[in-house]
């Protein structure tokens, strides 16, 4: 590509991503679910057929799989047991994956993999929230949470 | 759940979401896929086989789909073709909804629905990734995108 149409291309696209919206069977349920985590959802926002919760910046949707699919022009059928994307919260301690764990599940999570020693050098667990949609708790020793919650990476 | 638990409960899990992985088939040409959007991947932290792209305060991974679902306990057959989660960006404008569509069929990316007026006041479209995973691009005129990218929701 041209340096000059990929400078276009960079002012054009920031790397962001405003929402992320999980496809759940019943919106209210999967709401109640986020909040006995410890979520809030937007009140002005939300509606009874979809329910937004705002993050750092970006924002966590919550909408009928069935209408979601029809909204993206996809085929919501046959049901997906892996949907191929997983969402990840990272920790500052290992200590604070054992105790997310236990909230999630205890919420009604379903646990996944318990938390343990892994490959890459940190220390991890899933568990499933009630439609399926994997989460990751995890804690990097590489990576850094800043006080304010964002993720860092390491510069370069 | 008791005021008490309650208070508890949301001191323990921040309203964040820390990195989003996304299951591909092959790593690097879905890395050079977004790179062609204009999202740059971080030098130090990605591999040849995983490959992180900083966002504003959350990070986007891209992992081999099987690695993936075998991280999270998942059984990562069969194919699937919703997986019941779809990623938006927002913009400023409707035209930056047409442009960005281009932009993104223009790199590779399959469209799903054309920009077009949408039932909740918007102006909307869907493209999907190289490995099917969905991507909004929308206009809100109720919702604020801020100088720095954040998504702000309407308070309360």
């Amino acid at each position: 590509m041209a340096e000059r149409e990929m400078s276009r291309t960079k002012e054009t696209f920031e790397p962001r991503i405003s929402l992320i919206t999980l496809g759940v069977r019943d919106v209210e349920a999967s709401a109640q679910f986020y909040e006995r985590m410890g979520f809030e959802r937007s009140k002005s926002s939300s509606t009874d057929s979809v329910v937004f919760i705002p993050l750092r910046g970006i924002v966590l949707g919550l909408f009928s799989r069935t209408a979601l699919a029809e909204d993206a022009g996809l085929d919501a059928s046959p049901p997906t047991p892996f949907g191929g994307i997983t969402i990840a919260y990272n920790t500052r301690s290992e200590e604070e994956v054992d105790r997310l764990f236990e909230l999630m599940v205890s919420v009604g999570g379903k646990p996944l993999k318990a938390p343990q020693k892994v490959f890459w050098g940190g220390y991890s667990c899933y568990v499933a929230d009630p439609d399926g949609h994997p989460w990751e708790i995890a804690f990097n020793p590489h990576w850094e949470v800043s006080p304010d919650g964002a993720m860092r990476l390491p510069a370069g």
